[in-house]
Order: C-alpha cells, then sequence, then structure tokens
C-alpha cells in the first residue's frame, strides 16, 4: 500500500484488491486505485473477511464486472468524509450490506430493518453520487453489496458500519456481520422460536446452523436438520442439530418424513439453501394452524416461490426478512458482546483461515460444501 | 314434513331439500330421506341458511354428487344421538363447516382452529361411518362441508355445531356461521390489525367487507377496496371502505396504483376473491418491512399461489386462515352477543330474503355479482 493521506484530507490510496473480471472465473490480484471517502463516507482497512454464499451466487451470475465482491467483514477506520461524526480514524467496525440511516420511516419503526435509504443493493455504485471508489488503471471497478470488503481498503457509507467494541476480535466477529447474525435473527426476530418447539432447517451452512443455535437457545426440543452433504452432521450436533436427515436417503419425499418424525409437522421450518422448491416443501413441512416457515436463502435459479393455497387456508405462515431483522447499527453491537460474554458461539462456524492471496480456494471450498465460513485475513 | 319420531328413538324423517344432481345444474326439490343422527350427531330442523361462495364454487367443480350443499346456516335442535350431552332439542344453533372437538391437539391449543378430527371436508360423508344421512328414493345423498344445509331437517356431528341465545334472531345471525366471521377473525385474529394502519382488500364481497368492518372497527386510517364491480363501491362505504380501485380503469399495474395511494404499500392487505394469481397482487401491494398479506378465498381455478422470493426478502408475510382462526364453540356466542350489543353489523350484509324454492335464483344472483348474502328462508 503506497498512500500519501493526510487526516483532514485523505488522498488516493492504491492498495491489493481480488477482482472478479468476469462471472465464474478466478479472482485476480490486481493493484487497486482507492479513492477518499466522499461527505458521509468512512474509508476502512479491512482485516478480516469471510465468505459468504451470497458472494458467490452473485459472482456466478451477476453482470456486472470488473467487481469487488466481498461482505462479510470487519476492519479499522482509515479515514472519514465531510459531515461524517459517529467514527473516526481507528474505530473498529464491521461493514454491513444493509444499511441504517436511522431517519426513514422503516428505520424509525420498530418492525422494520429495510432501510430505504441505504437498504439492499445499489448496482455496484456508491449512494451518494452513483460513482465507484475503485478503478484498476482508470478503468472503474464496481462495488459489491455497499461493501467490497475482497480490498485492502475500501470505501463505505458511513451507514453501513457498525462501530464495535475495540476488544472484539476482529478475524472472529466478521462473521456476525452477515451470515451467523442473519441465522440467529431468524430464529430470534423473525420466528420468535418459543421452548419446546420443534424446528426444521433446510440447509446446514452457516446461516443454518445459525439458526439451528438460536433454536437451541431458546429452549427448542428437537432440531431437524436436512441436508444433502453427511458431512455437515458432526458440526450440526455442535450447534444444537438433533435430527439429520439427508433426502437422498428415502425414497419418500422429506416433508412426509419430516412429518412423521415431528409427530404432525413443526412448529417452525427455515429454508437456508436458496432454492425456492425447498421453500415450498419447508411449508408442507410444518404443521396446520400455526406452522412458520421462515425463508432466508437467496436463489441462485428459479426465483418464484409456488405453493398449494390449502397449505394457507389451514393456517400456516410464510415469513422472510433480511439479515434477520437486525438493525445493524442499534443491535450488532449488543451481537458483539453476546459473543463476548460466551453467549453465542462464532468461532465454531470458523473451517479455515487463509491468507489474501488464497480467497480463490475459499470460493472452491464453497462450492464443494467443504467449509462453512473461510475467514480471508488480508495482509498487515 | 312426516315423521314418527319420539324424543329418545328418532326416526326417519321425509322432508324437502334441494338436491344437486350434477355440476352446475339447477338444485332440484327433492322428498328426501334424513336418518336419525347417529351417537354424537345431532339432527337440526334448519331455519335460515344463507348462500356462500363456496357452495357455487363446489356446485361448479366438484366431483361428489348427488349433494346438498349449504353450510352457512341456523337452526333449532330436533334430535340428538346418542352421546350428546352438549344439545338438547329445541337449542338454538348455528352449523359450522369445521369444527372443534375441543381434545385434540389443535383445539387445545390457543394458536390454532385447525380441529385434527372435525376440520375441513369430510368427502360429503359423515365423521363416524363415513356414510350419509341423507337418501332420495333409497339413493344415498352426499353431505356437503359437514353441514348440508339446503334442507328442512339436516344431520351434523355435534361438534359442528354451536349454541347460541335463543333471543338472536336466526334469519340474521346464519351469516355469521360462515362468511360475516371469517371476515372478522381474518382483520381481528390472524391480522390483528392495529389503529391507524392501512388496508387493501381485494374483493368486495361479503367476506371482503366483513374485514372492512373489522379494519373499521379496529380504527385503520385508510381502508382500500378493489372490485371489478363498480356497484360494489356504496355498500362498501357502510362498512369502512374510504377507497375503491377498479382495476380495469387503470392503465397500469393495481399494486403500483395501491403502493402510490398509501405511500409505499399498506401494512395489510386481503385476498377475498379466491384468485391465486390476485394473491401475488396482494403481496406486491404491501409494503416492506412488516407488510402481513392474508390470504381468504378458495380459488376456482389455478391453486399454485405464486411469488417473487424477494417479496419475502424485503420483509412480507403472508398467512392464511381457515374461518377467520375462530374456534366455532369458543367464540361463535360471543360475536352472536357482539351482534346482539349492536357492536357488529350483520343485517346490512342480507341483500335479498327468498323463500327455500327460490333458491336457484341466489345462485344466479351470486354468481352475477348481484348480492352480498341472500339469506333462503326455510318453510315453517
Amino acid at each position: 500500500m503506497s498512500s500519501s493521506s493526510s487526516i483532514d484530507q485523505p488522498n488516493v490510496i492504491t492498495c491489493k484488491a481480488m477482482v472478479a473480471w468476469e462471472a465464474g472465473k478466478d479472482l485476480v490480484m490486481e493493484e487497486v486505485e482507492v479513492s477518499p471517502p466522499q461527505p458521509l463516507e468512512i474509508r476502512v482497512k479491512v482485516i478480516c473477511t469471510s465468505l459468504c454464499r451470497t458472494d458467490i451466487t452473485a459472482w456466478e451470475s451477476q453482470a456486472i464486472f470488473p467487481r469487488i465482491f466481498g461482505h462479510e467483514a470487519s476492519g479499522i477506520v482509515e479515514s472519514v468524509g465531510e459531515g461524517v461524526t459517529e467514527f473516526v480514524k481507528g474505530d473498529h467496525v464491521l461493514t454491513v450490506f444493509t444499511g441504517e440511516c436511522k431517519t426513514c420511516k422503516h428505520c424509525e419503526s420498530k418492525k422494520s430493518n429495510m432501510c430505504q435509504v441505504l437498504g439492499l443493493e445499489r448496482r455496484g455504485v456508491m449512494h451518494s453520487d452513483q460513482g465507484t471508489r475503485f478503478s484498476v488503471k482508470g478503468k472503474p471497478v464496481y462495488h459489491y453489496c455497499a461493501v467490497s470488503s475482497f480490498s485492502e481498503y475500501t470505501v463505505v457509507h458511513s451507514g453501513c458500519a457498525v462501530k464495535v467494541s475495540q476488544q472484539a476480535p476482529l478475524e472472529k466477529i466478521c462473521l456476525l456481520s452477515c451470515g451467523v447474525a442473519a441465522g440467529l435473527g431468524a430464529a430470534w426476530n423473525v420466528a420468535d422460536i418459543s421452548k419446546g418447539s420443534i424446528v426444521v432447517i433446510f440447509g446446514l451452512g452457516t446461516v443454518g446452523l445459525a439458526v439451528a443455535q438460536g433454536a437451541k437457545l431458546r429452549g427448542a426440543s428437537q432440531i431437524i436438520g436436512v441436508d444433502i452433504n453427511p458431512e455437515k452432521y458432526e458440526k450440526a450436533k455442535c450447534f444444537g442439530v438433533t435430527d439429520f436427515l439427508n433426502p437422498n436417503e428415502y425414497n419418500e419425499p422429506i416433508q412426509q418424513v419430516i412429518k412423521r418424525i415431528s409427530g404432525g409437522g413443526t412448529d417452525y421450518s427455515f429454508e437456508c439453501i436458496g432454492n425456492t422448491g425447498m421453500v415450498t416443501t419447508a411449508l408442507q413441512s410444518c404443521c396446520d394452524g400455526w406452522g412458520l416457515t421462515v425463508t432466508l436463502g437467496v436463489p441462485k435459479t428459479n426465483p418464484e416461490i409456488a405453493s398449494h393455497y390449502s397449505a394457507f387456508l389451514s393456517g400456516k405462515t410464510l415469513k422472510g426478512s433480511l439479515f434477520g431483522g437486525w438493525k445493524p447499527k442499534s443491535d450488532l453491537p449488543s451481537l458483539v458482546n453476546k459473543y463476548m460474554n460466551r453467549e453465542i458461539q462464532v468461532d465454531e462456524f470458523i473451517t479455515h483461515n487463509l491468507p489474501f492471496e488464497d480467497i480463490n480456494k475459499a470460493f472452491t471450498l464453497m462450492r464443494e460444501g467443504k467449509c462453512l465460513r473461510c475467514v480471508i485475513h488480508m495482509p498487515n
């Protein structure tokens, strides 16, 4: 990294980033130029970034290139743009793909985390000027999910970062900036799982196992995990999964098996794969009357969820959420504290630690179902 | 009616019934034989029965004939079967298409009205012996929805009738045995509409207008009614509808209009037509974050509800219910009392009163969208 920044007038930083030049092709380590933060933005030195399935889905399918992926990350504020009062250089932060402006109707409501100003995808550009802060040899490189953490330095809107305790280990808590928080939130905020209930989880990746952890901490009596990868079972146990079902081992639809072993259907079902067909299965797996299905995944193909109307006529509910219903700034610091107080497990999701230059290995591990979270460590 | 019943040993009753011999063909007045009630059953002299859209949907499409339709009704207990302790001859009752056994897991739960013993359709036969209690010239005639009220006398399971105050006018409260209760319950039990909220209702038939009434009584600030029949508007106003939208008058999708006039989407949307495509529209009409869509209708065609996953990702919920979530025995008497205390409107739904022999006129009126509820009065 070469920089001639001063505190008052940060300059362009040249640093390493892993750039995606086209869909599905290995990322390439490049020298990128990172602009100074514009008003209300901050520039962050990324410390660790973990790979989330959504990065891969977007890299495989989306049309905006070149691009710097990565959104589940921790870092340290390097400089702040005009008007930023919440952060100063040196603050430890988690980046978040969905922001919290604190002033829109949704941020003001207790019922929503769907910030109307900084929510969701901005098609690869920054909120303020619809431009990018990255370039390679003069060519703009697009952002991803308002974060783009596969770079030594990145620029994010100050509403898309959360200040956290300096004592929290950044190489662990980066997982709380997306997947683990999403799963815990789905169990606690969205489903509000009650003690003694029966839960089924489709997909035992990080999000699914974070749901399991959330269910276990709420006192669920049976936590059924469904995955076609039997290697997931051992790990799943440590997060509370009590019954493991591999649909490939049954000659009948898995929802029938689930209804049988749960005495008529589960109280809650969670789709954590990103398969809309499995949402239908999840609905069929939960019980009449009060069965609740929560969909968390972003589908890679067919975006339509379909279900026979009779599922709803019999009293079932289908609900979704983004980021487990957490308001990032309002809620993430307390989740970090829960980790610090050993009330929630995070370390156990980390199956691999890799240096930045090996990021393509992380992609391969995740595509092959060989990991939960690979934490990518940036160079010092 | 000819009968030689005694209190202890009721005999077969021969009476008039309107029998459906085939799908979509006019009902035919026939002399039917009505068996005595079997154990846990009661025989009811029907006083009034109102025509519900579901009767027509089943009559148009279902394959079980000959059949006696009708399920929204009031009557007086004529005789009781062995083991019935809850009713005696002379009790005033409402019949219900979904029962309450009071002992199953769902009846014991506060969260469900999906009785596992007496819930939903039993394919035209009685619960206890899978037989019928009607015959015409020795040929069995099937039941419908556990009620079959298009007959001077009918036999129902004692779990499918609700004792009501003798003071309540049976020619009015029959509406509370299905449609009006379903709409009020959807607004109160299922959606739990909060004061000041914005509601959209698709379909301004009896169920939709009962939802409107429920929303108004909860203090909703805006109640948008959607229907392609402009004749519904005047009546809709009296139940609280504040804005009327006819999709045929717009060149853009109606959900866009709704989002515009509601400031970004409604808090609640209700599908009361029985059109699964409209459930999708209803989902698109409610707001991100906390928008709740309740589906009440039974579709005449395409039974699949489809929606883009992003609706759920942005925090929307799709929920259904049967009979507005009411437990019939536990809840209907208090709903009847609310009517008696003028806390809810029922009379205003009755657009026509017809003698039993004119029941086919009621079918025509409803198919042509010319009525809300036609009350059919049985002969004295």
